[in-house]
């Protein structure tokens, strides 16, 4: 840490913060320049209770070295951590790329067994289905709760897929993880705290999804907390965040894919279908994501997006994924990988 | 409902539309324009599922022209809500303000107890404190839980002041309400809606922050959420969204105060020390908070910021709280309030 | 200036470094941490081309420490600056607010006069009137341009109230100053640097409006522009940032002010016209801006908001207007200022 | 148009509604509603002077059914126009993609014929530079001026490579056009109406950056400028908007690129250099931008990015665009493109 005072900081405000420093156990390092005083703190171990350096009398500004995540960064293992789902699927493993594909919602077992069929033949690795749902709305369609986890095993069960699902409440817990091959974090829940603690206790994948208004940073630190109950299995989804633009339901930063590779060992995915809320523009996305280095997708397929009880308007049809998932093997290819 | 079709838009696609609609128990009008056909859908009971429709072949736009929220909606409600706590104290009664006062963490019971007798000699008729704290790194201080919320109880007992305190998980809901006068939903779970849910299922008056990454109708459609479940009474809190401005911690939208007013019955106070991040700024946002029309301002309080195990840089020191409500006494005058 | 060594970086890459720094001129000090090397460097003077130290192997981070902006900060120039108009208004100066009122666009001389008068009689000491207009569409009335000129200058001559309007390209500056008594420069151009350098040259004052998309930082360097070229008054002119809500135009971002206040002595007032875009909120944002502190106002009026020509929906009314001084009368009077 | 009363409007507000429409030439047909009455406008030809109707009492909400571009818009003219260049370069025309390549400032005439020999022997097709710089600073180094147009033309006789340059100002479109094949508006120009204007009425290729706080309709809007003089010969630069997110310089929008294509017939191209502001995120960035369907790139080299007068972080060097113009190959392939 290294604390800049201001111009006008006396000897004695300088004096005193370097013997805060000494009592929290730093060692201190004066580099007295032109204009101002520049404090070193060495031995960062209690960077967040600091802050409170902030407030002292002559503190211009404080300046963090230490990333504030420790297990999830590159510089703890540089080594990519691989995410082991059943079926042999692996996710951030060399070339193989993950493709996760099904409805938003889980509506009935014929329906939900119709499109895993469908995504199977077209090459996706992973279901993907929500039976608990967070919708903006008191009034909308809420999942079918453990009734969809029986509906999405069926379908495991059926075709060899396994599925991912988010679980919303600390309640739910265990029983999502009764069903569920991996449990996803719902980007809404990304800072729900006691959320993570309670997935990282599992040993269950979990698949983190970026909130609509957190830093990069911020996504790691929530990874962070998984880790640090014990659970190294998770992967990151990138699945747009919210800025000024309105031409679509998100703006997708795939900036944060090569950006998070340098950041962390843990894999990467991207959610085209959230990341533009239109489904015309996912093939585009998907394309882009996978161009960009990602080690896979997250895709919402439906076989009526118009009849589909959430997130219709961004679904893909089964003919334009399975045409998607071609297209996606020659983009593959070109960045050494494969679907 | 409005639908815009396509200017390429076919006979027999904007036949397929209206038929569709019927078959949802709406009434159609169809505006055949100059370049395009509009759509009317009369009785617009089931807006959320029919976001469909986007997908049929020729439709351009939906326009929907209810809005999503009802129960909170001044159309639905005229009267403003007036949120009652123990002791006597109204949030959003006529003239009278509120100022909930306190630390951002209850570190101690004597340090509490300090804080508490200093604000409510300065004027605040609210204690605020925090026993779970959603720290975004799991190596924080994360509060003291149950033991935090009997140091506010036995401050209650001292001081004759009621207590609003955050609660994070569903399954503490019943604890915290147990002890407390007020649940707090903080920023951060504003969009966690089965959290939203619980605390709607208490008959505890709720303060429901604001997501910085959310709209103001999101917002209002959180508290929809715990209106739906029976209880209505629920204060809102500003308290500042994130922006590409880095100067400060967060943009205070204090535009929100009055657009606010004019959507819900509801009461809305301000939170100037998340909204700037910054203790010297507090005193000028606080008035402008006031002068802007809000039921009340929530600020944090430390006897020594320095030494606070969290936000000590956005706390003010008791003179200054104390200098500060005198300040807000002249602008509640002006405005024709009072403190 | 810092820079902060990767944990990885060869005592051989910090040497380069160190080398780099020298032949630049700087005095270099070296501390070296438990896990990494931070390296000071003294004598920032040319903290901009050396951004390219950032490309250096085994750089990790630089942290610049003097401010990018020296003639307008605070540290430069302690005093307040105090911008003065013809007429002897005073902006800055002490107790004495501003308010700025008029049309958006001057559409006709007797419209103007109309408008000067009800605005005077109100309390209103700076008329604003548009002549060259930018537009977001090229089909949109674009101003009476020099006729709109003429139309003020018969305004000021009848009412004694100088005037500021726009001025949007380097060609009409000189036609604009010798008209105008005050030339602002309007957000979307807030960093159209030669257009800052030409009105820096004339000694006209000139109200600096903030960019929408722009932080506190790189408006403050546009003023350094206007003052390097040897013009210091400038006044600055909050008028609301672009981010995600979208119930309102803009949002106004009042934390602005008391951060100008303490990086720079210039004086900055508020534009709650277009940082809300709705009349409606106008009066209450007009007050939480004084209460914030700014040294005054800019508002739009116009006599029938519904016959205007641009801007109709955030204008006051004259009634309006003229209810609101009355207000503003109060909150200055709080805040110890005076209209 | 639509107009959208309020529930509470009286028959004579939506009669004087109607009676206003129909003054301005309107055919107007009304929906009564369960709840509110919506008014159809037909024959928008003079939308923007009309949101004067959002003040009349009783109007709830307009909504505008015409997209406010027209000769952009790809309703106007369904096929893709083809922006051509000197040496046969075509940019938007089937397969072939563009890549413009050069450091951000011109610093010198052998410098910059060392870079233009290298771009042109990786592959690029376009020379770029600046003469005329946009910077932050005052005090930063800001551009050759005609010396540097002067350079570039020396190179582009060398090496036969078209060149592209910004121009900054009304006062500089002659001079900049006499040597320039490309004039370039930078993102902070965007919206400097004279400017557009001022390109429009030359003959020469324009490259319209997007302003980084400029929504996709906006910076279309800026396009319809520039073809309302007469020409049509432009070409959109996606570059990265302003976001909360702080790991990178902007935040590139990728989904920009779909987008723009459904929108307009314009070409689009990605400048995944200032999208991200760091050099080693440049090459996944410009994979992504290919595969979401760019017609070109634009990418900063420098042979010496740690001497560069500008921008020196996200520049390239030599052996790394020739790394990229490699890899992109097969991007291109995959898409169905070439370089």
């Amino acid at each position: 840490m290294i604390i800049i005072m201001r111009p006008d900081a006396t000897a004695e405000q300088i004096e005193r913060v370097s013997d805060k420093l000494k009592q929290h156990g730093f060692g201190v390092h004066l580099s007295p320049g032109a204009e101002r005083t520049v404090i070193g703190a060495i031995g960062d171990k209690s960077a967040i209770q600091l802050e409170a350096i902030q407030m002292m009398p002559g503190v211009s500004e404080i300046v963090p070295i230490r990333k504030p995540y420790k297990l999830v960064s590159r510089e703890f293992q540089p080594v990519d951590t691989v995410v082991q789902l059943p079926n042999g699927v692996k996710i951030g493993a060399g070339q193989k790329l993950v493709v996760m594909a099904g409805p938003c919602s889980v509506e009935g077992e014929k329906e939900f067994l119709e499109v895993a069929e469908v995504v199977k033949r077209a090459g996706a690795n992973v279901l993907r289905g929500g039976a608990f749902k967070p919708r903006t709305s008191p009034y909308a369609f809420q999942g079918l709760g453990e009734q969809g986890l029986k509906f999405m095993a069926a379908a495991r069960q059926q075709t060899g897929l396994p599925f991912v699902t988010e679980v919303m409440d600390t309640r739910d817990v265990e029983l999502v993880a009764r069903y569920a091959d991996m449990l996803q974090i719902g980007a809404r829940n990304m800072a729900n705290f006691n959320l993570l603690k309670e997935v990282g206790k599992t040993k269950k994948p979990i698949l983190l999804k970026r909130g609509p208004g957190s830093t990069i940073q911020e996504w790691l630190m929530s990874a962070e907390y998984v880790l640090s109950e014990g659970n190294n299995q998770v992967v990151l989804c990138e699945r747009g965040i919210r800025t000024f633009e309105t031409a679509t339901r998100n703006t997708l930063d795939l900036n944060a894919v090569p950006v998070v590779k340098k950041l962390t060992h843990l894999p990467i995915i991207v959610d085209p279908s959230h990341g533009t809320g239109e489904w015309d523009l996912v093939p585009a996305m998907a394309r882009a994501g996978i161009a960009a280095g990602a080690d896979g997708l997250m895709i919402e397929v439906h076989p009526r997006p118009d009849e589909a009880m959430s997130d219709g308007a961004q679904s893909l049809k089964p003919e334009t994924f399975t045409k998607l998932m071609a297209d996606l093997k020659l983009i593959a290819q070109a960045v050494e990988r494969r679907l």
